[in-house]
């Protein structure tokens, strides 16, 4: 299944990291003006087998610059700019790394893929809604992902030194796309005209100074001389803009500590505070159960943004969120055999609805219950994104209401228990209505009614909470079921999920999950990421004589020159 | 390269035909309601070794319905509702023949699914522009692509017999995709819910009756003895309907007579009156000259809605781009190995100018311009689609305005000759702001300038022809050379272009050809078609385990579960 030369053993990926341990990334705060300096270290590669040469980055690299991300937006709230550059003499970035690529096995390229374009998609959020605005100071080649990395800052700089260029050398050079939304955030963000993006994609030493200037792939050329001054006044003003949007009031950050969890000896059982995972290797089925908000969890919110940020990182919603992500991650890339993932929520219904009034009251006035707002409506993409299967299980003891019910209006099915004797309740809350929309800019009740405005309306007018009959009669269930026939339905329906071809569900579900209208987001992932994956187990890059393969050997490839 | 079992031969394609030659539908016309029976002859595959049982097809098949539906535009023009059914007594349609997929090669699969998708296409821009109708009546079995042929009518119509069923049993049978846009004409057209849509798309057998219409998937369901006459009435109330949008006023069609070609021995090369197509086996590189309208074919449409008439199919609009609709189709299907077309319009810009003017100011109130213009559309789409590297080459002798203007921009790039003594000129007509637009339903020039809506502004303002130097200034021009540059500068491009990865260029191409908003035909070209591309090619489908190469053989398929 997997390419030849697929050789590096593939270890378990912890996904959690902290500055302290930070290997390739020095991140420096002035005011409100943080820079943030890629410095890999060549020998700190997440596998063996490599050398992570002139800023080149894999996987671990992307797991400490995810978490630079992520912990600005809830540590440093004071900061407006970002400033991202290179401490490396020679590159700004020259992308991911090639000799990683071409010895990872496919399933590991689409899951670094993956997480790279997520972790993309984090700077743009935190640049749109955080007003964090991320700037890219390109001093030094900007090549592939290293472009990519620039594209997805709200603007880009490039040292005119006769060396700095950008670049997307992946199709003349590799025979791969860029893989981490570069040819569309070329054409439908940065908006380049097609015919020099061809030109563009193509041209494998890229292009510099004033001609990258002119053809929209920076914003901006400086000398080296005045490169560092240049770019500070630029970020001065984005900084200054941001505050305009913002405020000036002050900002306590709050401390995200590492997640506490524990991990049965044979890795298939995670446990968290909210969320517990259970892999079973022999079926290739995951439970995945998140527990709701207890009463002590809604009076912090209820207390405003005082007790809030008392609570911190303990507050439910922040903390189960970061729990549930973080097991989204494991299960992505540390357990690939499993298809099928049964969602159970177990919350008190008018609990988690009061829950999110109370945060998302907050969240009007005060920064910290936003980020978390934010946080949890990333969290809820990343599940959108899984390649698996995702059944939510409304058994006897589960709650969906509000922000929970999102977790099964993102899941594939809903398969929801009619029982008197063990009532299963449901209701909407705020949080349903636009705080945590999808990628592609809509909520999961326009899209799962995309053809049925009128359900949707009806739907606006439902307030508290309402049993099974109800809900199936507002159309969010997918298979109702009483007590008699639950066991024997939902298990046929699991084991045959269980059976079908994983390829096939995959391409199946990335067709249906997203309905309507796109963006830029939905295109990388759906569009891009497709193509992606077919041209990387294609021979002409992957295979013996494959471009990919050879990269940087003295043999050149040999093409199939068929055209599909 | 190819799947193992890919062992059937690869014959040249022919993609003209006339009624006289059907093999496997009949249509029969009843004052302003047409009847398109599907009756496949099990025996007359295009290739050997399969047979086409209970209304399965192949590209044979789909090349006559595609000249069914065209023909009947131009032919019929009096049709208003046209009622596709089943001469087969147990299937309406089986879908792609699975043994023929099974053995062919993964170009063979793919182009044979862009042609099914884009007859599909056709379907819709029949009933949306022509207002012909088309009304899928399902006698039986309609699974698969049969489903996905019903999908593409403006109604689908079940009869309910106990054994009548839609179904998509691609993803539980086959662990493939429904190849033919089912996926996303499902939720993105017929906008059923994402959930009920991935447990019907899972459900190998399908769904009957009143559940079929409950669940959104067909608009009606009669029993057998009711079936034709409750189909009938609503053929007839569509077809009223649609005369309230064409009026009553009769309409006497043209005959399409067979395109003339000289072709030569080896097969290379294509003389059209038109077009000529001249593709060297060596250097990977084709050439596609059309020669644009002369002064008598101006006459023509400038002599109003008879003199169009009278010319019928000799009118140069039709037959230049019937011409080059048939050139791109050997191009595809007939020359794989070919990566790069060089094409060259050999046109009076003026000239083209007035004869687009004149076509269209006929075209508001003759239903046969306006027929023209669209199959002038649907012509350049299907070069959009087109899985090939274009560079538009405007050296001497050539001129490019209004639709011919629109193959420069259809193309990837556009290399233009600035020399005082070959003057080649450029210019716009109403062509060029919206009859010819893409598939998403933009036109060229707003995609080309997504970013520079002054750009576009500007352009609106100018009239008449205009030199390289305005070209390039206005950005219609990748790259303007003088006369000393040209070759060299050319030569170099075009052998470098000529030189990369295929699946990279087609990867590449189909994510910067259509930047900004997606509809549903574009979904399903670069999203879904991209995921196909994948599965198609991954073991899990076509290995020899896989669940393709097994489909009707006793063994199970194995899976590689790992999902990615």
């Amino acid at each position: 299944m997997d390419v030849p030369g697929a050789s590096l053993p593939t270890p378990t990926v912890d996904f959690q990291v902290d500055p302290a341990h930070y290997r390739h990334w020095q991140v420096s705060y002035d005011g409100d003006i943080a820079k943030v300096v890629m410095n890999v270290n060549p020998d700190a590669g997440l596998r063996p087998g490599y050398e992570l040469k002139l800023n080149s980055y894999d996987l671990g690299v992307d797991i400490e610059l995810a978490d630079v991300v992520r912990r600005m937006r809830f540590e440093h709230p004071e900061v407006r700019a970002v400033l991202l550059t290179s401490g490396n003499d020679r590159a700004f970035c020259a992308g991911a790394n090639i000799m990683m690529l071409g010895q990872s096995t496919h399933a590991w390229k689409v899951n670094f893929c993956k997480f790279t374009n997520e972790t993309r998609c984090e700077i743009e959020d935190a640049t749109d809604h955080s007003h964090q605005v991320w700037i890219a100071a390109c001093n030094g080649t900007t090549a592939g992902g290293g472009y990519e990395l620039a594209l997805a800052c709200k603007a880009i700089y490039l040292q005119d030194d006769g060396n700095s260029a950008v670049s997307l050398p992946e199709v003349p050079l590799l025979g791969v796309l860029p893989g981490t939304g570069g040819l569309t955030r070329l054409v439908d963000k940065r908006k380049v005209r097609r015919d020099i993006a061809d030109v563009f994609s193509t041209t494998a030493e890229g292009v510099r100074g004033q001609k990258a200037a002119k053809w929209g792939l920076v914003d901006g050329v400086f000398p080296r001389s005045k490169f560092d001054a240049e770019v500070g006044k630029h970020a001065r003003k984005f900084a200054d803009a941001a505050r305009e949007a913002t405020g000036s009031a002050p900002r306590q950050g709050i401390v995200l500590h590492p997640l506490r969890v524990e991990v049965s000896g044979d890795g298939l059982t995670r446990k968290y505070s909210s969320v517990r995972l259970s892999c079973d290797a022999a079926t290739r089925i995951a439970t995945l159960v998140i527990s709701g908000p207890s009463e002590a969890d809604l009076d912090t919110v209820k207390g405003g943004a005082a007790a809030i940020h008392a609570a911190g990182d303990a507050n439910w919603a922040l903390r189960a969120y970061r729990e549930l992500d973080d097991a989204l991650l494991h299960l992505r890339v540390n357990h690939l055999d499993i298809g099928l993932i049964l969602v159970r929520v177990e919350a008190d219904a008018g609990r988690t609805i009061a829950y999110d009034e109370a945060l998302l009251a907050a969240a009007k006035t005060d920064w910290l219950a936003q980020e978390i707002v934010w946080m949890m409506a990333r969290t809820l993409r990343r599940m959108d994104l899984t390649s698996r299967s995702f059944f939510a299980i409304g058994d006897a003891g589960t709650g969906w209401a509000g922000n929970l019910l999102e977790v099964a209006l993102a899941s594939d099915r809903f398969y929801l228990l009619d029982d008197e004797d063990n009532v299963v309740t449901l209701g909407l809350s705020s949080a349903n209505w636009g705080p945590l929309q999808m990628s592609h800019g809509q909520t999961r009740l326009a899209v799962r009614f995309y053809g049925q405005p009128d359900a949707l309306e009806t739907l606006r007018g439902v307030s508290g909470t309402f049993g099974p009959e109800d809900a199936d009669d507002y159309g969010l269930v997918t298979v109702r079921l009483d007590a008699i026939d639950w066991e024997d339905d939902t298990r046929v329906a699991i084991e045959e999920r269980a059976s079908l071809s994983p390829d096939a569900l995959t391409g199946m579900e990335a067709n249906l999950r997203f309905p309507g209208a796109e963006n830029c987001d939905s295109k990388i992932f759906a569009r891009l990421t497709a193509w992606q994956n077919w041209i990387f187990i294609r021979p002409n890059a992957t295979g013996p004589e494959g471009a990919l393969t050879l990269y940087g050997r003295p043999e050149r490839p040999r093409f199939d020159w068929k055209r599909v």
